[in-house]
């Protein structure tokens, strides 16, 4: 399966603004890629390369003043395999954790693991630990929050989006992150493209997606609560402790996104893109 | 100068509790220690150690159904030296600050930069950047927030705090170091021991102490908006993005503290401490 | 059981002479000390600490001109259990390694693996993967090397050891880790305490051990070409690619090793050690 | 200016063989390229991709039996300045070198440290430390050593090289890095792309250069004890303790270079590349 994926954005800024931008495909999805996600700026802007601590590849640019575009087309080969259901895998108690796990327990910006506690014990403590734990999590919060764009605000979390009980994919996956994190599983946030393959036109506007990771069974696994069925096609372009971290842009200065397009499409035999 | 340091926490647990502490002096001190800070457990009870991302020295447990008892008291020799003042200490632009730094330019569970960032601007945009605007944000924090133990509350944030203007050193910490990172100073948050030397008694009741460091002319500087005057006898014990990452305690589990005592105190010549 | 555990070193420089030294025990033993392995220096030297990228402990100094003695003398708790025997512990496949383990493939300064390939291939290709693998390279080592302290040479390589056949623990731990490397098993070497309790007096004159883990079946294991049978009693100081990385002293000019004692003994019930 | 460069590989395996590739542009220069470095197998061949510890990104593949071609062809955009001389930049005392830094003091399979320490200081223990230092290494291994293809042997070691006085790029480099530690200097091994842009043709076969960096005055600097003037048009692929860490591709099992190609070019206006 290939899917074809890239992004438009815009941006206008009164003056010179230094960014962080999280906007490339994760380092492991590299050997997929059959043509490059380069990152062109119109205008021309020098940028600055790392690989964050979490092992996603971050550009450090200053935008200039004036409007900025950001965008990239690219082609990857997907095995089309659905997201992994392991109902056996199992929790580990905290001292079997691998050390550099247990960071993914802890609270943060937009899971606030010290305010959701004592409601996930009451939701969830019943409940057998590992897979069915977190799928039960995941049910909870697909049903709990109700999907909309017109809900998407970059400052709501995970304590607030339980109260509001609507949000964008961010916020299901925030939520569902700090329970994880309040029953003692590992969780971390993902953020890639997801194309709308399963589900039947017209598609939405295009955007990134947000999903999570929970750590079960010796590894990572894949879980999203916005869907809450396997899905197929998952870019992963960056992971961290939520969406902070990912954060496709983040701007040390006044900025206005004047453009958004996202695309992340199937490419069939029968009508292949245009390179 | 000698410190005679240490505490005696206490904890209920209703059932066996996993928990990460955060107790051992900061390894960088290691050399100062006069004689251990081993952190001993009443009932004995089996810790796995580890340094997490940060460079902190953390322990893991699992606290006993009932009462657990976690105290530790040492010798520390410390230089004596007030808070260091480097006036021209410069801020870097964000493509000139090391890609390990950038992290603390970020949001954090207490510290909202999304929702500080405008504030922050406004009260600080006018400045000269560097030292003189660290300084300023830890005037204005110092000035903006009531200390009082009574305030202590483990879920305020800075964006909370800014609003109450009323909290403890960890919530005065807190709000300079958003405001810091928002200006795009990196920030980072530490926690520690710090005796009351430089104020008459009576003495508090006794606590560990919050402070931060901010990146400014290619190192890290002490900041202490609580006091906001120089300081000796800082020890510290860990650093983070904010206090989530340096909980002395981060338990998985319901339990209750029964118990708290810190101290710190400078050892005279004419009044050694007994070993 | 308890072991008593110590050093006493002396070092002469001509002049002011900077050191790193790996003379503590390695972190995830601090939980077992039952009183600190503090390093003593006469005269009184300042030290930095640090851990390095293997996870050990180092301090760095500036030995004075003249002589400086480095001492330490602690007590530690010890299971008492002998090294374990997985037999169906599994050889991993390349692609099938955690990343972070492949460094200990590689050559290193007294491991060259491109030397002693052809050599590990015609000796141990025929056999069966994993840990019958690891310990025929044992037996092979234990075999081929004739231990004597007098052939301690701290030049001297994995592939001279293989020729010149003699050597003491730290070519053995060499010699047996360039063959697991070189047979796709990665390997890393430990130095550490190891007393002679499983011998009979009178002993050596003591010094410190060094040994080697294999990564097979998800995880670490100790083996020991130098003893060649379980022990009990390994206190570790610090891991590696070779001796070069864990080395107790690393000198950055001249000096001499004036004087050099290792103690390591088991405390009984009948005679307690004095604190 | 904009460089032409990649690269055409072949090997033979008389059974499949796992390898570790270090052949992609460091990602500090993917912001530079102008078209993607995709490394391309034929036959097609699964890769499994990570960045090392030193920030190096590697894929891991197992290669078929038979023949395997690895190849990239790529344009960089390169800003054309020669190397930076920066003879103020000073040598740090050993406690004020970052940590991190540290470990490129230490021996490494092909720099033997403890055999050249005396030599080195024999030969340069006179000179003013920092930069006038690294630079008199530089001289003094350019003069010592006699360049020749032919002379290339994958086992040699800078002890080895200081003694046969030949060798290749790689010998240069590791017999200065060698001596850069003995003096107490932090260096580390380079590889990449270097056209002969700045001698006359006829150039030689092709092939990838070695050259090492230096760390004074707080920051790394590039050196090349091969050519020893300034160059442009270094393009960065690893970075290392030496060529261990660095290799092109490091096999796990016998396997037979049979074809290597290594191409890079200055385009110039007048005669632009086909992509």
């Amino acid at each position: 399966m290939k899917i074809r994926a890239g992004y438009e954005l815009s941006y206008e800024s009164p003056q010179p603004t230094p960014m962080i931008l999280q906007l490339s495909v994760h380092p492991s999805r590299i050997p997929d890629l059959l043509s490059w996600d380069r990152m062109r700026f119109d205008p021309p802007t020098p940028a600055k390369t790392y690989h964050d601590s979490f092992g996603n590849f971050c550009h450090v640019i200053t935008a200039p003043k004036g409007r900025l575009n950001i965008s990239t087309d690219f082609m990857v080969q997907d095995k089309g395999e659905q997201d992994v259901i392991v109902p056996q895998a199992e929790q580990h108690a905290l001292k079997d954790l691998p050390v550099e796990v247990l960071i993914y327990l802890l609270g943060s910006r937009y899971c606030e693991t010290d305010r959701l506690s004592n409601t996930a014990w009451s939701l969830f403590g019943h409940l057998p630990q590992g897979w069915p734990l977190v799928q039960a999590i995941c049910d909870y919060v697909h049903d709990r929050i109700t999907f909309g764009y017109q809900h998407a605000n970059a400052s709501l979390s995970a304590w607030e989006a339980y109260n509001v009980r609507r949000g964008v994919c961010r916020d299901f996956a925030h939520l569902a992150v700090a329970f994880c994190r309040c029953m003692n599983v590992p969780a971390r946030y993902c953020s890639g493209y997801l194309g709308d393959m399963g589900t039947p036109p017209p598609y939405g506007p295009g955007d990134f997606a947000a999903w999570f990771e929970a750590y079960l069974g010796g590894r990572w696994h894949t879980f999203d609560p916005r869907n809450n069925v396997p899905r197929i096609g998952r870019i992963l372009m960056a992971r961290g402790r939520d969406a902070t971290d990912v954060a496709i842009v983040t701007s040390f200065g006044p900025c206005t996104l004047a453009g958004f397009k996202v695309m992340t499409d199937e490419i069939t035999s029968n009508a292949p893109a245009s390179t």
